[in-house]
């Protein structure tokens, strides 16, 4: 191994979950936002937070009501993450786009992904402004996820296959 | 899909880089923290953030330094990966009991991991207290990485093997 220094410094990093985040405006319509800036950050009290940049249209949407929802999509759902993560809500309805299923959530207003494995839905509890975006830290008030990845209440993330990027290159896990 | 409110619901999560963190104290002695609650802030300025909780040697360290580095393992340093998440730096030298071999920065005195393959050279920006744990907010002065691992610049992730955990079991990456 020989250590450089290289050109591109923002190339060194992990590679990290992608997320859909659901969220909703004052007229209770959703839109969805993809983020690879989500980190758990405690388990109890179960804590999450999301990074997004202020001019995104669900930064607003967020920060106005306070709630958000934290959808896991598998690989199957790899063009409906693109398309999430390349258009604006304020211009087409995502679900539509994207060929997603909204269904109500049991705590909060934004609706789960029918589509994804697991959600956890949060309230927000902080924000930490850190240049162009916000930090928002959201507490979860309820849980749920595809039974069928259950192995005596552990999730088999092998077989639920999530979605990991880095630079906009896509992959899944494996076993080591 | 069948949706169900699980039993275990820190269960329903995604899966995270593990990460491994060295700091130093007032003696410029070293330790290391294996960590999963590393997230990317920002790329510009390039930022990033870990968690920690308030009990651990390393909290304090980092606290009292201001400073760290983001060490990134591949699935071949899985054991001292565990063995530096496992003991604390207060009793044992942790690069010893890993068998890991300490190299200096380039712009923080912590020390990079040799066998990691790629680094972060962090000072601290920003706290935010979260119940008994500190999410410090690194600004990144200077990186370095594995030249065998860049492709015109880009890492190669697949040929890096990344480790990522969720709930204690360990996976790497793979192409979707």
């Amino acid at each position: 191994m020989k250590l450089i220094l290289p050109n591109e410094r923002s190339q060194v990093d992990a590679v990290s979950p992608v997320v859909l985040v659901t969220c909703i405006d004052n007229k209770d319509n959703s839109n969805i936002i993809t983020l690879h800036m989500y980190m758990r950050l405690s388990p109890d009290p179960h804590l999450v937070c999301i990074n997004i940049l202020h001019q995104r249209y669900s930064h607003d949407l967020i920060s106005n009501s306070g709630e958000f929802v934290v959808n896991f999509p598998s690989i199957a759902l790899e063009e409906a993450m693109k398309i999430c993560g390349s258009i604006s809500g304020r211009d087409v309805d995502k679900f539509k786009e994207a060929k997603l299923t909204p269904i109500p959530a049991k705590r909060v207003k934004p609706p789960l992904i029918k589509e994804c494995y697991g959600h956890l839905e949060c309230r927000v509890t902080n924000k930490l402004q850190i240049n162009n975006r916000t930090l928002f830290v959201g507490e979860v008030l309820s849980t749920s996820v595809d039974g069928e990845l259950l192995i005596n209440d552990n999730l088999d993330l092998i077989k639920a296959k999530p979605i990991l990027q880095k630079n906009r290159n896509y992959y899944t896990i494996s076993e080591i």
